[in-house]
């Protein structure tokens, strides 16, 4: 097993990183050839997901995000704390913290024009992001 | 490896049910110091993801499922299997059966507030779930 | 760890088809009786979850994810390269591109109305698949 913890700045709601330099580089490191690398965000206003990283889509990601959870209905956690993150939450626990990619001769079985990303889903200005990468032969 | 299965009986549609003391127990008991543990719910009107354990969450998070699988439109499902619960398989199909985590240190990446959690989906006044929990290194 | 990948045809938007006896073949090959499998779909308009594959429960979860990303509203993604697969990409990133499912006693840990899908979710007339299946123990 080998693990590599990563930190991000995020900067709004909606940021989408691409992870998938870092997950590259985190293989390569573990010397595994053959495997599996899990990509984890700690915390529970953000996820990972895999997706084409191309403006357009990343702007239909998120549209369709807030259909799930619209920005403008009441949220019964923003009543209870004034985060005014509820949508956040429900975002990130519907996509989920985490996804499991093959690793396959020392590279990441995601085809051409599927990218690691990290969602940023919180409303703060910015958040400091801690993502571990675990590669396991 | 280490595999501990569990059994949690539940008590209806929406009941969601904090899995993170038995994780931290399973882990423990492994002796497994840096891996990754799965939770997996076995059946396919359930769900398991991670989310901060506070009912204003919990109760917003079940609103948005019912958006995407809403409780007051015909189910295919339902008319062939009189069963009702047509929207409880599209829901956890949706959100997944299952969720990885790391384990670092013998302790559980998750934040803070980001608890492991089974979504209890299907109509029936109360279920007997069973949930693998499986530690690698 | 033990490693096949492979290579299904479909058929157009809203095929689901059935990995389970694949998956269940892979593990029996592996010929580890307890581990984790982990079934990966490469690219980015297909997803891999597992729910009844039961005809009304599959053209329900087809009608959800029309909630998430309707057919009728215009994509960025399609604007910017008029694929007309926006939609498809979308459903894809929420969902998932991957499941890990427990092997016990050398059999999946799923329950018996809970199969191992592949959703192609693209617009084209035929795409060919890769699927990788990793079993761990």
């Amino acid at each position: 097993m080998f693990r590599k913890t990563i930190h991000i700045d995020t900067h709004g709601e909606g940021e989408i990183v691409d992870l998938t330099p870092e997950v590259r580089r985190a293989v390569n490191e573990s010397g595994i050839a053959e495997g599996l690398v899990n990509v984890f965000v700690t915390g529970s206003t953000a996820a990972v997901t895999t997706i084409e990283y191309e403006p357009g889509v990343l702007s239909d990601l998120k549209r369709s995000l807030s259909f799930i959870a619209p920005g403008d209905v009441p949220y019964a956690h923003d009543r209870a704390w004034g985060d005014g993150n509820g949508r956040s939450h429900v975002k990130a626990a519907v996509v989920g913290p985490s996804v499991t990619i093959p690793v396959i001769g020392g590279n990441l079985g995601c085809g051409t024009w599927q990218q690691i990303v990290l969602l940023e889903l919180d409303v703060r200005e910015s958040r400091h992001r801690t993502i571990h990468i675990t590669v396991q032969d």
